[in-house]
């Protein structure tokens, strides 16, 4: 799939937020896939595929969850998670989608997960520091994307953990695997 | 067994200070129970024997996980953790404990679990809150720790989580269940 069929596919789906959001996402991951060594071609479609269910009605979400293989547990915790896993399912089923690296980097862009991949890390991160994005402490995450991926992915778990926690919102077991993975290989081990 | 039998037990096991945190967990441990509802003997014997196999050597801790029914898991995080659930082992082994209650309150003292008990949450907590602890933000648990066992056990996960992060360290994923168990608890459902 090139840049333009990504794109087409996405936009009726999308807010017009969200499509600039997209677009941020897009020339943040192929940045990054150029700096770390990632294809930046699967970058640049994962990026623009990333959000393709955001706005899929939660119980089309939770259903599909549900009816297909994947966990669920999924569905005990917030909503806000389905779309990332449901959307690499749909991109599969209504979009022929087939290459499973670009799924998984759709599908674990939200909650990261243990052993992330290369791809897996570019699309999580780009989506944290795109441009658009002005909450606090996204300067910091920017600045450890010039020279560590995985610095800068950990720094923006940590953070959303943080947040989660002040929120008093539940965690995804996920998210602390991908903490841990992370700072494993940071540590050398 | 009786509190001066469980005493006898562990003062051979611990230093002088550990000691006097051990009857500090002791004191704290009573009066949560009282509280909440809790076996206040079965609190106590928990409380006194929580340390048991805090000084075990790292490499005996190691084997027995290896050797026992306990998760491979716990060998990759920090060693610190081992005590709990090597000790609940060893004082069934070595003591002849066969209380469950007050071994799983042992096994569970320092990463908490999902769906924890009522003697659990009681020995985790005055295991924080114990008179002679005097880190930073022990006294926001001890006065949440008036009004709500749950409470009082969120706010120390969410510190511990937060410790261990700023520190980098590995985050058990039993933390993360804990958290998350608890949150769930307060908001009922």
């Amino acid at each position: 799939m090139d840049r333009n069929k990504a794109l087409e596919l996405v936009r009726p789906h999308l807010t017009e937020h969200r499509y600039i959001h997209t677009l941020g996402v897009e020339k943040a991951a192929v940045e990054l896939a150029g700096k770390y060594g990632a294809d930046i071609e699967k970058a640049r479609i994962a990026a623009i595929l990333h959000d393709y269910a955001k706005f899929r009605p939660k119980e089309e979400m939770q259903a599909i969850v549900r009816q297909s293989s994947l966990p669920d547990d999924l569905l005990l915790y917030g909503t806000e998670l389905l779309h990332a896993p449901v959307g690499a399912m749909l991109l599969e089923k209504e979009a022929g989608i087939k290459d499973k690296e670009i799924l998984s980097a759709v599908s674990y862009h939200t909650t990261g997960r243990d052993s992330m991949t290369l791809l897996e890390k570019v699309i999580f991160l780009a989506d944290y520091i795109e441009p658009n994005r002005i909450f606090p402490g996204v300067d910091e995450v920017r600045e450890l994307a010039e020279t560590s991926l995985e610095k800068a992915s950990l720094k923006a778990l940590q953070n959303t953990i943080l947040f989660l926690m002040k929120q008093n919102q539940l965690i995804y077991p996920f998210t602390i695997l991908a903490y841990n993975g992370l700072l494993r290989e940071i540590k050398g081990k």
